[in-house]
């Protein structure tokens, strides 16, 4: 087991950028760093149960007894404990943001994916033959394709995504993990067959091979928890990227956290509500994402998977967190 | 069309009991009062439009353009506008309240009933078949009668809420409609298909056909928005009811917001979380109830319904009032 | 292990009534009695091994090791081997009677209910909900409750049946087991449920509880395979009955038959017409009744049941059956 | 409308193979001509109606108002009318044949695909997913998919269906349309899926696009009614070729005339058993095969289709030709 302790990093937010009103009732800075001691203390036990996902060579070696957990507040305070610095593979967790870059270019994915929970396990093809190609919500992998196919109208969606996310980390060093890439390319059938059953059905813009290369790359980029946080922190800010800028207006922002929080857990999402109270994405990289509206964005990344595809020890940080800080949305 | 004017009330809240913080960066009462007006103002072409519930004859005849809403704040102020005060039938908003009178007396009922949203229309079979007699969430109807056959343990479900919403709401007067509740238990063939055939996996306790009964008397119940919005405010207040006593823990009520709003407006929970953002539970009566976490319940009434079953000018005058006050949860 | 041995019997039949050509190219009533020795002894390893069906407790108590088989001829002669004149409860072979005999009262019943195959197991709402509570065929337990309910029209629909099974086999004794009825009705939860399902589509005339009851008891009736393959005899002889007189016109008798090969045996139709070859209905007493449309009906009857609900070893002496008779329809 | 007259043609059959019994009693040579001018007479009505599949162009531009029959009798007769002899297109009737190229080799392919009608239509992937990757039947386009990737394992899949229909029919000039073929091959997104996803969990031996390219070039060879009625006529002698070997042995043969019964018509193939009463498999050119065990194939063309990409005068024509004949299985 590594040794846990927590360690508080600090980067830049311009404040001018008119940030929303913040009226902590729990945490100061130094209290969130022994907070996160206390939960990776609480979740111990939980570490290391669960899965690993195996379902490619590249993600089966991950050591399972790794934790890290990471917040983000608005003000650019960045709080870690555990592997809170070390890379893992994002996987799902990049659906949020290319979400996210993709409705800053305006609403036509909409047009072509819903906003409502599947029911069905995160890659069913049974919903879209139902629904005519049209993907439930853009978290199921059907759907991130479509965001994906759509982001590809204005260039690689991948190296956006990339850019996206190593200007908002401040870690130019982010990068795709080719070896995972390689594998999940090589493990694709499925994505595939969901990408091909939707251009029958006319729900693909670009060539199918096009979209999934793409698709596999922004899944397989490696990125650490504290680099995931701050790269969330927009969706905590209601749009406000870390340099004050502007990516996605207050509405667009807050229903990105409305999808998250029914659609983000796979079709576990109404117990992640339940329980954890936050909006949340996971990945089968062992990586939850969790946004507390006008205060922090938080990752925590361990890689024993539930039945369901999410993080053990993951969900029962996030849980312990928003016990103790009181901060769920409900 | 009616003269829809705002007013405001005020009942008693006892401060001796620990409410939760108000940090209200809108209204003050004479605000949200004008604030009132002004929905009803932007919503009237919405008022009318759909279809009012016909599948029993009590409910069709109600008149579609009828509008009415209630801000009950968590410190006893209540306005209203339209026919904010005038009764209609609950129906599925009564799902909430026998949810948190279940609660009330333990977890028991989670044993018997999951949290994950449908996916399926409110009353489908196909999910219960799926998952062995085990519906998926509180508040589609087979949920709601294991609900109702939890409460039945103590007494008669439908006397407990009774008694309840009256205290809650300081109305003696609400009563179930003994017509619209004779009419229900004429067309309950879809409902009792579903208690039978849970009844079949061994998940109903008491004999279907009292069961039924109790249902079917809450479902006809008779509230004004107002009535709805006070006996709400437990869920704004974390817990308390309006004499300042708990009902239930922190906890246990914010998990009953979680499930509203993954949950709580039938197979249209993501778009009601996505535009509106609040918990919020709907009725085919034409009500919605939803809640602001720490501030208020609102109740809106208008009887034209959307195709999924949820009122148009309800779902309409609820996304104004977050656009305009900026409170949605996210 | 009971001895085992075969005999032949003979009974009335009406030469006067025109029955179809027979060119038997493998066996005379002498062989057909040793083909049955021979039949039992291939597949003694096979009885016993199933489960018997065990929902209800008169049907649990079955002895696993019986097993009969009964073959009559159009011309009237029967043989059986092993417990062939030892009455068991017919179940769902009951369903084959009740829609002849509400097909020889006309049409109607088609308008309301399918002819496909079901792909679900044989008591699914899934396919109700679909397919707006038309089910898909008569053989599932929908199905027969909407025969049943169509039969009722002309007087109680399980007196009806026992006196054609009484006339055909010429066994006044035939009678409704009322141990196994009383046990049916206290476990019928999911046929209720199926009935108030397809009422709340308005697919049921009747009222439930009076439908079920009939459905009960037909389901209950006990008769040896001798009584079963004597009363099926109508279906081999394209309509005629055991007196000569027509109950089903040459197209309807072949086309119930369509409908056993096709929905006959719960959802491994396919394997069986595959195996064994001919129509068939089986029940979940364990008993199988088959036709070669032109020479004989079968039944067989053994209690253990695979996952599917069909007998095992009387699948597999249907099986031999045809392979060593070459009387598949194929 | 074309001028349609019966016809009959006589080729070769090796009378040194053993043939089944024949017991005909309607027709003899010259009736069957006679009939064959009755039936189309019978369904002129229905001649031109339905709709002609249109998913490719090169299909849409067939001429709705063509109409041909012909019957292979086990002893070599063929006799036809109208359109009989005109090649069109055989899609999914191919499946017939491959799938008894594929038993010829062994009975390998059954671990991959089951023998149970699909309850879903023909390109569904609900079921799929459901039997994780294990086509329900050979004959919806997931099953025949497979088939084609075993036939693969000896070759060219397509080529060897040639290589047997050109023998068979004793016409070298069938081919593949190549310009059919090229069209299906740009419109095969779902079938690509299909294949994908059945990859996904291991049951496609072969490179998908591979056996895509083998799988629309069968689907895509052009024959008239008597060349595939030729080709069919082992399935009537149970297995012997025209040349009086040997395609598939006694059992073999029998059992693929089940799985046409029950599963050679997508999802109507309860109708088409309980109307027809025979063993068939249809195709969206609009013909249809079908087999009297015994005494002949008979393969009719019209292309105008039902909802259920069946032929509409291709259904009648065959209702038509049982109801005169009696020559149903059942």
């Amino acid at each position: 087991m590594p040794d846990i302790t927590a360690g508080t990093a600090r980067f830049r937010f311009d404040r001018g950028a008119r940030g929303p009103d913040r009226t902590a009732f729990y945490a100061r800075p130094v209290e969130l760093a022994a907070l996160l001691d206390r939960i990776a203390d609480d979740v111990a036990p939980e570490i290391g149960r669960g899965a690993v996902a195996d379902y490619i060579p590249a993600l089966a070696r991950v050591e399972p007894w790794r934790f890290g957990m990471a917040v983000a507040e608005v003000d650019g305070a960045v709080h870690g404990v555990g592997d809170w610095e070390r890379p893992f593979s994002v996987q799902s967790m990049s659906k949020v943001f290319t979400l996210a870059l993709a409705l800053s270019r305006g609403d036509s994915v909409w047009a072509r994916v819903g906003r409502e929970p599947s029911g069905d396990p995160f890659n069913s093809l049974v919903q879209l033959e139902h629904e005519d190609g049209i993907p439930r919500n853009p978290f199921i992998n059907a759907g991130a394709l479509v965001v994906t196919d759509e982001l590809a109208r204005h260039g690689d969606a991948a190296d956006a995504l990339l850019a996206f996310l190593r200007r908002e980390s401040g870690r130019q060093e982010i990068a795709v993990d080719l070896e995972v890439a390689a594998s999940e390319a090589g493990h694709a059938d499925r994505n595939r067959a969901l990408a091909y059953f939707m251009a029958s059905y006319g729900n693909m813009r670009h060539p199918v091979p096009s979209v999934l290369d793409q698709y596999v790359r922004q899944c397989s980029i490696a990125m650490s928890c504290a680099d995931v946080a701050r790269s969330a922190l927009f969706l905590a800010r209601h749009g406000v990227r870390n340099d004050g800028s502007r990516l996605l207006g207050l509405s667009a922002a807050k229903r990105i956290n409305a999808v998250m929080l029914t659609c983000g857990t796979y079709d576990a999402a109404g117990e992640f509500a339940y329980r954890v109270g936050l909006p949340g994405k996971s990945g089968v990289g062992g990586g939850i994402v969790a946004i507390v509206p006008g205060r922090c964005a938080v990752c925590v990344w361990s890689p024993g998977l539930d039945a369901r595809g999410n993080s053990v020890a993951g969900v029962a940080a996030l849980d312990r967190f928003t016990t103790l800080t009181g901060w769920s949305i409900f």
